[in-house]
């Protein structure tokens, strides 16, 4: 097996070719520019990975892998333009450098694309990695969905919430897993757990990402810290701090979320307070933990070498601790 | 074999029962909608047809016939956005009923739940059908893209216009009747003979559609008689009124084509005196002629009963005497 850093640059290399300018070029030049953004390639990777794990080459997933790419950034075109986001990876997104119908159309494109990319297996592994990709594309739009649904909501559960991340977020980690199995013709029940190694630790990502949006290191943590604070966002360390909150505190915290502040730091800082005082904030770390255990427990009924449960297990901690 | 009559009534039976209602329903209900709107159901009643053209039982045929209706849908839903549409079949568009936001991903939803209509037939089949079906799908999109883009051009060319409405309109036509056959298990050549006829046809009904759109009966065409001409539309009648007329009219076209006018109706008239006395009223009836023959010449290479190449034939007859 390769290091991440080598299935990364292979996988770069491989996208490059892929990325050429077709006819015609307002179609295909938005899609080549957001493949060519960057980040870190991650659920591609975890394709590549995948397959080896389950004693296959890498080569031979690599188109699975870059269909992954590919509907990542299709979702990517399609919720910037929902979000009216101007920035992507620091670049203008793409309905901001052409225009929302670009947007849209290049966004479809890139859809259809990402099943045209399992064109070159052979039909059976076909029709399994076309069924796992509509399944779990079907589940990204509904966790989206949700996403906006809960914005206008006051009433949003802790398992509505976690349906919606694991939907919006770790489906989609869990098939990248599961369509390298697939692709290294893995039995089923490796599939099937390969597949909740993913999605568990997708989930606990998630998680993560909310807590570290409020309590991370501004120097490491890559977005605005306090961003999700500022835009009202319904995350778990909100849901639970109203569970949890006495009626004064509730009562601040619904108030300081449905109304524009005159000082963004003050409100931070009075939320992280009632998140901490809650008991939020510990009960947020627990579930991280909770799902990142669940994701571990799953390597062991694997049908692979400890050497290997090793390797996902440690790769599973580099993510946790932001190391890749 | 059943009339077109029968075949639009099981297929819409068919239909009622795919389209129920799921959660989240901001989701799920735009879809409802949208594939409850009604309109001919053409495409899936020829997937239909070639089904038992070919030998083969309809109801094999129905999940193929529904992807291809899902399809059309999602491609009218995500245009109607670009177009800035507020009626479709006489009813709000999606984006107008709700929101753009909701339009693009029901939209988005739709394509994918387009190819999971494949994943009941076996492997070999769902592979062809899903190829095919990617195929024409960046197609209709490259086919969108050309008409946005001929919008702000000013020497769009016969051919350029021509493989503008191939991919627009005119390849689903074609890939409705090969899945047909795709299912009925016709051999290769049959498959391929039936998508010429299907994609001939359908260029001839779109160029029609356009001679129609100057020249139609009012009170049959559907639409509003003269609309391409108001909205400035380079259909094939007016590159070809360019290409054929002395430059004194073909200034005058061009200027029409390019200044809001205040009296529509005689805008209408100066340009259709033009169509005609520039010989390209004629030139796009005799287009017409050629492609529905190229259509009818291809039924003579299909390996199937001479009645039922006679029922294909009077269905292209209906087709382009607009009587179905």
């Amino acid at each position: 097996m390769l290091s991440i850093e080598k299935y990364q640059e292979e996988f770069v290399a491989y996208l490059k070719k892929y990325s050429t300018l077709k006819e015609p070029k307002n179609l295909y030049e938005p899609i080549q520019y957001i493949l060519g953004l960057g980040g870190k390639r991650l659920r591609p990777v975890l394709t590549l990975m995948a397959t080896e794990v389950f004693n296959s080459d890498y080569k031979k997933a690599l188109d699975a892998a870059l269909s992954i790419e590919v509907f990542h950034n299709f979702s990517l075109v399609h919720d910037d333009i929902m979000d009216d986001a101007p920035l992507r990876r620091g670049q203008e997104t793409v309905h901001e450098k052409w225009d929302i119908n670009t947007g849209i159309l290049s966004g479809d494109a890139m859809l259809i694309m990402a099943y045209q990319l399992f064109e070159n297996y052979d039909a059976g592994t076909f029709q399994s990695l076309a069924k796992l990709f509509s399944k779990t594309a079907i589940q990204v739009c509904e966790g989206q969905q949700y996403d906006v649904d809960f914005e206008t909501r006051n009433d949003v559960t802790v398992p509505e919430y976690l349906k919606m991340i694991e939907y919006k977020t770790a489906v989609l980690v869990g098939a990248a897993m599961k369509m390298g199995a697939i692709v290294a013709n893995a039995s089923e029940s490796d599939q099937n757990n390969i597949y909740e190694f993913g999605r568990n630790l997708g989930i606990a990502f998630q998680l993560q990402d909310d807590y570290l949006d409020a309590f991370g290191n501004p120097e490491t943590f890559g977005k605005q810290v306090g961003g999700d604070i500022i835009e009202n966002k319904k995350t778990y360390l909100y849901i639970k701090a109203l569970e949890f909150s006495a009626s004064e505190d509730r009562m601040k915290l619904r108030d300081l979320f449905n109304t524009i502040p005159e000082d963004n730091a003050a409100k931070i800082d009075t939320v992280k307070q009632i998140f901490d005082a809650s008991g939020a904030s510990n009960a947020t770390r627990e579930e991280i933990k909770s799902y990142t255990n669940k994701a571990f427990l799953v390597l062991e009924s694997l049908a692979i070498s400890e050497e290997k449960k090793a390797l996902l297990y440690s790769f599973g901690n580099a993510l946790m601790n932001r190391n890749v």
